[in-house]
């Protein structure tokens, strides 16, 4: 159950390094690292295509058509956050712009992802200030009642805690706990890692098929060929 | 109730110099000046990013599967006109591409807002003609029914009538009716002006809260500050 | 009902000269002069702008969170190939990503048409493979279950055969059945010769009205114009 | 545009007796004798099967997660009428329930048409109030913002005039302008009429291609009948 | 690809006894015996709760917003036949009501299964004529294009031969393959009679855990009990 | 973020009294005594009319197209419990059928909760276990991965514990954290108190217009009646 109107201000920030370095993983493979956990449903997408981001979970929580508590979140921000909003019921409205982008960028925060809709897409795109929304929308909100800062929240159906790791990119969103960041970047490294291999070895016209073996288990598993 | 198989030639289009102000301040602005009114469904999209336009509403009328009337409200159009076509029922065919738009170029048309689908979409990114859109699909239309032109029409449940002012941009699209264009002209720029003050003390480092004077009334509200 | 656990080597690919020149015509055009067949669900979607390709096409069956059968059909790729992806039931997980799309490429494959989705776009992206799916999520799929390759599949709500003709652009993607591609890619061509002529008389400011004879028939209909 | 603001007391309303025998007809008959216009999105379902009302419309213009313009309505509502309820944007928040209902069939009102959500969907139905909405939902509603009462309102794509005569089944809601209320009525009964001696004949195995003489125009459209 | 203008007469219909069997086995326990295949999209609904049938297919392909082919289907209709009907395109129009339900009666029809939508539910309800569509519409349908009958279709996503056997039920819809019923009735009977017993000792309080030996392999793969 | 592999035998469930006074308040009621919180997305609806019921959760964590888990939570009901499923992915899968559906009837438990689809739908109807769910699916799922039983899950957008209060109706689904259980059916019973005399002042004809003593304010928000 959400607390509401609550904002904490002492969180403890994932590793600042490990959190750092799984930017370059991107979401798809960060989140074969963590065992398949921590997505976003994919309905949240970028609202500029290219941006690739990680950092620490300020989060937020909202209701339907207020977005006062974005403004209350602005005074936690830390350089290297990114701002997670949940909502407390659905909403398709237009929460954030270019001045609250420019208020969060002076703050040191990396991205928003919000669970509803923000506009000022042009600016935003033009300032380079990505984020992951499941509506655009010209629809602005009101400033009238409180919800909370850095409490838990649910994200597109994922649970986020203030302080864990976001990666996010054109393939979507993960949160990672903050305690298994450095652990999961590890991993992460590891299946990078092994993929530049792999991807020379493709790309001279090896197929996965005898690269990975697996003309043994598909034969056993009774796949035929006829002409 | 829709009249169908009229065409109203004369039209009383909203303010030239008043309409043509709206594009600058963008969809979001107009929205709010106007006192939240006007906003199309955000499922209409831009066919491609970056576009920002005004103008005065040519309007369409067309059944399922026809784009007849289309033909029908290009010798209506005329420069600095955004023709907005409503359906009598929900179809997602394409109704309109390169040649239309090579038309409604010719004719002065400025865009294209329709609740239905479009084709040509690569040509038409190139030919630079925009148009919002609820799909996309490359299934044409017949010519075999009457619609009407410039009769009041329902366009992603929004009501516009022929001469109203159109904004619209990546944030979404807004009708204006004619007679309040230049007042709401005259409240975009006001609260333009007043954002880019806020703009430039939000990017030094000062916080909403306190430019805004929300302290209080958060305090008031019960806002509570933990460790 | 679908064939399983097969794998077809031998299947007889659309003329490929006609096949070729199908890109160049879109979608649109390649539809309407297949007489308004053939066309995906308007769900599917390229996911960067731009592309257009043509191509012959080597099936897929897939089960939903198991992309097995892509690196079995990866063998199966001809130069000119488009690879077509049905599913027995619907899934969003990401399919495929920069490493299939690698030996997809080495093969000689020209795109990946997949009822389900993707991931590693912003790599896709830059690799300029283009690819036309449902979804695009960071979730990946596990290699455990038999489908099959190269016999009729369903995509999208189209019926494909190994070795059908493929389209697809902007616009969205069609299917030609590979008896008819001759046919279909003459008609398209005499419909793209029409549209030179036509587009130079609209942009000169010619009304279709005119050009196309339209104002007898639409009065017999009963249009009206008033003032 | 919408009116904000605004009740008007002093409508004209349909033909009373016309009106009331839309009911018998249901949605379908009388969109098809209204010449296939006024059919509300097919989006909009009752709550409950088997109800069929006609009644006059008493509009109403809310906006979202606001129901106090419902309250306001009721005191316009005679007996005969069916409320009407537009929104200036998408919510699909719970509007309505028992006590509105009470109050509502306390007047007169023989049905609610609205174009969001309701609650108390078990006790409506006990009382066989029927209500068509988008959605259902537990989430109530505020009273602080003045829409209007008795404007024109856009209702899931329909535009409604009070006054207007609305028939609502379980195919669908549609509006006949007041205007065309007896004519509508008489050629609904006029259709109604024919099908009577037409599902005599079909139900003893004579075909519709007989019945209807449509062996000659298949047959000319080049339909071929194979062994 | 789709055939189109084309009437076959003469189809191989799936074994009668075998195909009326799979009624009573549902279409969760057939869509098993089948190996998970054959499942139509979730979205095909029944328009009223309780029915369930099986029957032998006889197809037809239809156009958006046109019905011309259901009629011609009429005269193919043999008892113990369910009609199946895919579109080219989606529509949600209603092309099926309660005149042509006293057709398909009266020729010996079971159920309708439709990829598009239908009117009339009341009056089908009380007849007990069941459908499962896709959606209900009281928008009507035209008579002017050929599709055709008997000619292998998609119906949302399942692909449907002529004669197949169709098994239909409040969880959904499933189409065997003709060749295969007397097969998969076998396994479905199989199944069946397993349940039973089940039934009687989960009843009784016996854990599934127990009966069915999942507390060894839940082990195995890791879970731990903690208090 | 999630946990696998566990199974929490020992969780502090609401008091029984409290949770069970919620049923007869219903989920509208008990949304708006605690303040607006708690509700699960709109999606989430009943497999039938009718039902009304409120228990402690028993939590389950399921993975896409697997059911594994339901069985272990089978043992941990407790008489008076109500299942609450959440996703680490979204699926439509049938989860859950009458044989399941017998063995938590015969621990005890009331209902089942899934961000999900289920099965045997008539079966359950007829058994009078009710459901809520995403989906109705016929296609079943497989026993081969690890989630956890009585962690805390997102279902349907909201948080829910172990222990926890469920109220589910046809209006939909509310979780009560365990701590406010007897706070919140006290304020339910107040307002329930309270809606009995009003309910009995609107039928008598009174508006709420008079007994709310909105026509003040309203009159100060500038509501104009005109004629």
């Amino acid at each position: 159950m959400y607390e509401l109107g609550v904002v904490r201000r002492t969180i403890s920030r994932a590793d600042r390094a490990a959190t750092d370095r799984l930017a370059a993983f991107g979401s798809a493979t960060v989140h074969e690292a963590l065992g398949r956990l921590g997505l976003m449903n994919p309905a949240i997408r970028p609202i500029y295509a290219g941006a690739r981001v990680s950092g620490t979970a300020v989060t937020v929580l909202l209701h339907p058509g207020d977005n006062w508590m974005l403004h209350v979140a602005a005074e936690q921000i830390q350089p290297g956050d990114i701002v997670v909003a949940g909502l407390v019921a659905a909403c398709s409205d237009g929460y954030f712009g270019d001045l609250l982008a420019t208020s969060f960028t002076a703050r040191g925060a990396r991205a928003l992802i919000i669970d509803a809709g923000v506009r000022d897409v042009k600016a935003l795109t033009e300032m380079g200030f990505p984020v992951w929304s499941r509506y655009v929308s010209a629809k602005g909100t009101i400033k009238a009642t409180l919800g909370s800062v850095n409490v838990p929240v649910v994200c597109a159906g994922a649970w986020v805690s203030p302080g864990d790791a976001i990666v996010a990119d054109d393939d979507g969103v993960v949160c990672v706990p903050s305690a298994r960041v450095a652990e999961v970047a590890d991993a992460a490294a590891l299946r990078e890692a092994n993929e530049g291999a792999k991807r020379a070895r493709l790309a001279s016209g090896v197929l996965g098929l005898d690269m990975y073996g697996m003309r043994e288990p598909l034969a056993k598993a009774g796949l035929r060929y006829v002409d």
